[in-house]
């Protein structure tokens, strides 16, 4: 196989050879005090009184998480590295100055009143494997970058961020005709993003050898198997799709119930079509509708207007693609049934994206070193690692999550899966770095 | 049977001898002309690009109908007469200041862009028989006065004049603690409305005889019966309900199927239930579902609260009562089913309204002498006479709704049947007022 930039690391025939002459530090732990110590401070930023935390992306708490960890950045010695769409890293040179970087990274930012976690530990881990790589003046063939992404939450746009590095922001992205991006603009501007330079945000895979990402799971697959690190193999594509029913606006009362044309009573009964298939043809599959809006919208009036937004999600791109033909025949099917029309548009695509394998072994390797139970898993929400994916390989270090929750101030990971997970990290970021 | 105030003529074994006694003038028809040049110069009022009108109660427009209907009333002759809740009136006296009214009317004010019929007709109908009659110097044993009811529509509260001058409003009605009233209060004391007095606008059947109202059927029974007269029998009652659907609000593609516990897929579901119900056990029932309101309403965020509007509407009371404990029933197996849980609340509750049938008598007889096609029909929407029909005897004749559509710019009703109907309400008129 041939990923640019990781040729050596990944060539199948040599990995074995190559990780057992790697001279790494077996013994290299994470300052579990520090790196709890940062956690507890970065909290607060945003802190709401339910125990959770607001973020969101370009606000003054999400600036003011920004300067604290490049606050942390400078303490430690790395270097601060900002670009032009926000993404904000702490770089530890090694002698080589050609060398290509090896990130590490998440996202500072929050939903409303989401958790503590999410987002967060990703980018305190990457800081402290680093720090501790510093600390020991350990000397690589590679660069190390710690990366805070912009805005991975959407509060403006979901993966600002690392659409920018990638090089896949467009205009179209702030200046979308149907919507007043007035507001978003002035968000950029405050944070020092300006529109005409986002492109210059574009690095390849000339520069970057690979992405990692360690991340809470958001579900319980890892609790109820027991396991302490989850190896993620995919992450799921997403589709968004409205779907506008159009009937006739008459009195309920004085229109016969044959003539009337009630966009309501199709977009239930599509609502429940679509679930119903779900369970019978796509276990595997995401099926959610989560908003109506109607109209005209009183008490006596058949239902003209029935707008739904649907989102659907799989680990396979070509079930996915199924999903859509599906529910897409579905809902001009009933359109039929209730002699109302539909309009269906798709609103977004993201595909399916691969974690590198090879990456994945290596991972896996070192959690049987370190006597960690781990199993292959597939991420069903966004990361950061999807858009990076496009442009270098990936993986991604998921740890458990009490209960699945998250984007909720109940998001809780214990203190000891997460001590694991970094450690875990640490030893993946040195296998890395040295076989690149 | 026993109706206060209309003994006489609804003992039923002397009706058929009074009417073929009275002094009527068998002649007697109201000037087409000018109640089509009046019907043309108040649709001008508050007329909307594509034909219809907006007079919302209480707004610039339906103050100027409401002058506008005065200066007819004063160049008639008539006596105005306005009340503490706005209804507007002109009053021909009769001979003995003690004599109690006969009532015709309904309303000026329409929904915002509705048709030009809906309400106005019956006003402008009742005003030219008056005037017909004083014209013609009749001496009556009753007075005759034609009101235009305050705020039928409901843009502040449904039927406020007319359920003031049966007594039925209260306090809590502008000073409902749910909701702002403010820019209510302000509407009424604009219109020189004051809540303190309201009460004072109350009359009994002391006062009131009966009460007559024609208005545009708004459906399509008469023309599919190929009828010029609906003779109405009742007035459906009418219930309003909000449906909360309770789930939890968790991220749609991390939270296991089965875990997730969605209020829109029951609120869905419970909308197809209500409609199969509808179908399968109540043909004369009217269920609507007008509106749906989701939260925290994102892709990808399973449904929290859905909240529903919903209406139901019969001819029998009490079927309407079976069928709200049926669909209150139905939400609540469908919450258990989906392991969320549901609020229901009644906001409105109209009993059926019965008209009488002694006048519905005399209006058919008077069809059958005038040679119009009639025919017995029961209103689906709600008109004054509704509210009316508490206090004093009350009938309706309806005329044909071209396609059955009104609350739109496209209802319409054909000059010929309009007249055909003014000609009945004016021999009823002179029957029931000669028989008082």
């Amino acid at each position: 196989m041939t990923i640019i930039g990781m040729q050596v690391l990944f060539d199948k025939t040599q990995t074995q050879d190559l990780l057992s002459a790697m001279p790494i530090s077996p013994q290299l732990q994470i300052n579990s005090d520090r790196l709890k110590a940062d956690f507890e401070e970065l909290s607060d930023i945003g802190a709401t009184v339910g125990g959770g935390v607001s973020r969101l992306a370009l606000s003054n708490e999400d600036l003011e998480a920004r300067a604290w960890f490049a606050n942390r950045v400078e303490e430690a010695g790395m270097m601060i590295r900002d670009d032009e769409v926000g993404n904000l890293s702490g770089v530890y040179l090694c002698s080589d100055p050609d060398a290509k970087t090896l990130l590490i990274g998440s996202h500072l930012d929050s939903v409303p009143n989401g958790g503590r976690f999410d987002g967060a530990l990703g980018v305190l881990v990457g800081l402290e494997c680093i720090r501790r790589i510093k600390e020991e003046n350990i000397e690589l063939p590679v660069h190390l970058e710690v990366i805070d992404f912009t805005d991975e939450e959407g509060t403006w746009l979901s993966f600002f961020g690392s659409l920018g590095l990638t090089g896949m922001l467009t205009e179209a992205h702030w200046n979308d005709t149907t919507e007043d991006n007035g507001a978003f603009r002035v968000a950029l501007f405050r944070a020092g993003i300006r529109p005409a330079e986002v492109r210059r945000a574009h690095r390849t895979d000339k520069e970057i050898v690979a992405y990692l990402e360690l991340h809470i799971e958001q579900s319980e697959v890892l609790a109820k198997a027991e396991k302490q690190i989850g190896i993620v193999t995919k992450i799921v594509g997403r589709t968004t799709y409205n779907f506008n029913f159009y009937g006739e606006a008459t009195h309920a009362a004085t229109t016969s119930r044959d003539e009337q044309r009630d966009a309501l009573q199709a977009a239930a009964r599509f609502i429940t079509g679509m679930h119903s298939m779900a369970v019978e043809q796509y276990p595997g599959g995401v099926f959610n509708c989560g908003n109506v809006t109607v109209e005209p919208g009183a008490y006596n009036v058949v239902p003209e207007v029935t707008s739904l937004q649907v989102e659907l999600r799989h680990y396979d791109e070509t079930i996915l693609k199924e999903m859509e033909s599906q529910i897409v025949r579905l809902a001009h099917e009933i359109a039929r049934d209730y002699r109302v029309t539909v309009g269906t548009q798709q609103v977004l695509h993201r595909s399916v994206a691969d974690m590198n394998p090879e990456m994945q072994t290596v991972i896996e390797q070192v959690c049987e070193k370190q006597g960690r139970t781990h199993m292959p898993i597939i991420s069903y929400a966004g990361h950061d690692a999807q858009i990076l994916s496009k442009t270098c390989p990936c993986a991604m270090i998921f740890v458990p999550s009490q209960g699945g929750i998250s984007h909720s101030p109940k998001e809780f990971t214990g203190w000891q899966d997460i001590e694991a997970g970094a450690n875990v990290m640490l030893e993946t970021i040195l296998r890395l770095a040295n076989s690149s």
